[in-house]
């Protein structure tokens, strides 16, 4: 009998995402899970893998029925050798191999990947992206996470850390980042940045709509942020059009780099919709080269917060896929 | 009989170079012709297969013992159509092939490319990329080529553009650069910009030890602009260090976006050795990221001027070698 579904796995800082996904990217069913950091690595794997027991009982599905699974870890990851070398936001977990335990204890080939490339598959492989032959995606979350496909390829280079485009500098000796550079994409145009960024200038006296909510720090997010631009806000105007400028000028970038076909731009930020996107074009054109027309085309994302269960399932099927 | 050779055409501008060049990358023998450019392709094909029958002559060669010929041809290029789209310093080549006349005159198969990738791609074969499994080529010329090799190919991308690292752009609104951007690598990094800055500065008044030599343009070129800065001249030394400064920016950005095993710097700028590539490294250290060890290594290129024609010839044998 030919393989049904692929199991997902996103694992995140505080949550850990479990989906049970068909070969065209349907998500047939799913659990989000806490992350007891704490727990390290082995907690982590049998509270996965007894969500995917039970994903597939609801299916009435066993494992046999898997062509596979695939997880998306945060990085930075050794591809070559399917480990983590260590995850920033879970403490202790240091050169951490995921793939033998899941793979005893399913009896299923395990594919890996980090997260900013398994959602860039989930997006490439279907959604905003599908059908294309190559895509760039952009997640401005947290942070800006990314990944790049080539060919049908994820691209991963030399050092297995290839399209960490977030830390693409675009203003030189500009925003200290936490990474150790400065001018970083991500200190800019995540949606932490905006927020921050519209926090730090009203501390410092500048006048904003969202002023009285500065106290309670988290009531101020990009969505916000947006909202009180699209109002008319000078200030939040001002912020939010820069991380547009300066998302232009990485797309710009990532034009000349790997001339890809189109580019996905998701997370926080991109709930925007328009707001975001024309803006960015707005920006690209002002700026774009006139050599030769190959600027790409620059899309939302359409898979949301599923890219990332949705493309480790489909490192699964690609991978596995045919060998059933 | 085993092929004994392959033909490298660089064509400039200016210059068409061709060169006969062995399976290990040894050029063994080479003619610089004038290109005509008003006598269009025709000309400039009749001029090329001319040189390369008396190459094969002067080696006691025919045609039979060519494993192929390779041709770097100034862009933008179709690389699948093989032809060029237009070559904006050679006027009135518009969707130009090249390769059905010289293959045609010659009885051999062409490879065709674009002539940053072809230089790469001759530093990856026979240079100082030589044994890695992927470098970035950035050469400081007229402009700055540019060419990235991953895992032993020539990237291209959807738009046959992809590489195009000189217009990266290193400072958002900064000068303007005659693709329509601004900010472009090219206009701080190339060996150009660094002598048409030093120029502009004097014209503006600034004190400098070349001021005597503005006058006659010509006479101020990067290598002067770096013998002045050795010696201590305050406005050379700041010029040639923002260089530098993007230079390095510019490598950290191709680290994040490839992680290459190495990144060859080759063209005007790269004669001043030491004093270019530890400065280079000097700004990369100080803005370099900490969250994983994937720096490449940076080194000069070592074919000099003769990237092109090795690289062109390189791609003829990678590409006809195994089937003689």
């Amino acid at each position: 009998m030919s393989a049904q579904a692929a199991v997902g796995v996103d694992l995140g800082g505080t949550n850990l995402k479990v989906a049970l996904v068909d070969g065209k990217g349907k998500i047939l069913g799913q659990r989000t899970l806490a992350v007891e950091a704490s727990g390290g690595p082995r907690r982590a794997v049998a509270d996965a893998c007894d969500a995917i027991d039970r994903l597939l009982a609801e299916q009435s599905l066993t494992c046999g029925d898997l062509v596979g699974v695939g997880i998306g870890a945060p990085g930075p990851i050794s591809y070559r050798e399917a480990r983590i070398i260590h995850a920033a936001n879970l403490p202790g977990w240091q050169d951490v191999d995921l793939c033998t335990p899941v793979s005893k204890r399913l009896g299923t080939q395990v594919a890996f990947d980090n997260d900013g490339n398994a959602a860039a598959y989930g997006e490439y492989w279907a959604g905003a992206g599908r059908g294309t032959d190559g895509m760039v995606m952009l997640t401005l979350g947290t942070g800006v996470g990314a990944g790049v496909i080539l060919d049908g390829q994820i691209l991963h280079g030399h050092f297995d850390n290839a399209g960490e485009l977030g830390h693409m500098i675009v203003v030189p000796d500009g925003l200290p980042c936490a990474c150790g550079q400065a001018g970083c994409l991500e200190q800019y145009a995540s949606a932490s940045a905006v927020a921050r960024r519209v926090i730090a200038a009203v501390e410092a006296g500048e006048a904003c709509v969202l002023s009285t909510q500065v106290g309670g720090r988290s009531a101020v997010d990009a969505r916000r942020v947006a909202e009180a631009a699209r109002g008319g806000d000078a200030l939040c105007l001002r912020i939010w059009d820069e991380a547009c400028l300066y998302l232009a000028v990485a797309c710009i970038n990532i034009q000349h780099a790997y001339n890809p076909e189109c580019i996905v731009v998701g997370g926080g930020m991109s709930e925007a919709g328009a707001f975001l996107i024309d803006r960015v074009l707005e920006h690209s054109r002002r700026h774009r080269w006139c050599l030769h027309d190959d600027f790409p085309s620059v899309k939302l994302a359409s898979l949301g917060y599923h890219a990332g269960v949705v493309g480790a399932a489909g490192l699964a099927w690609t991978r596995f896929g045919e060998a059933k």
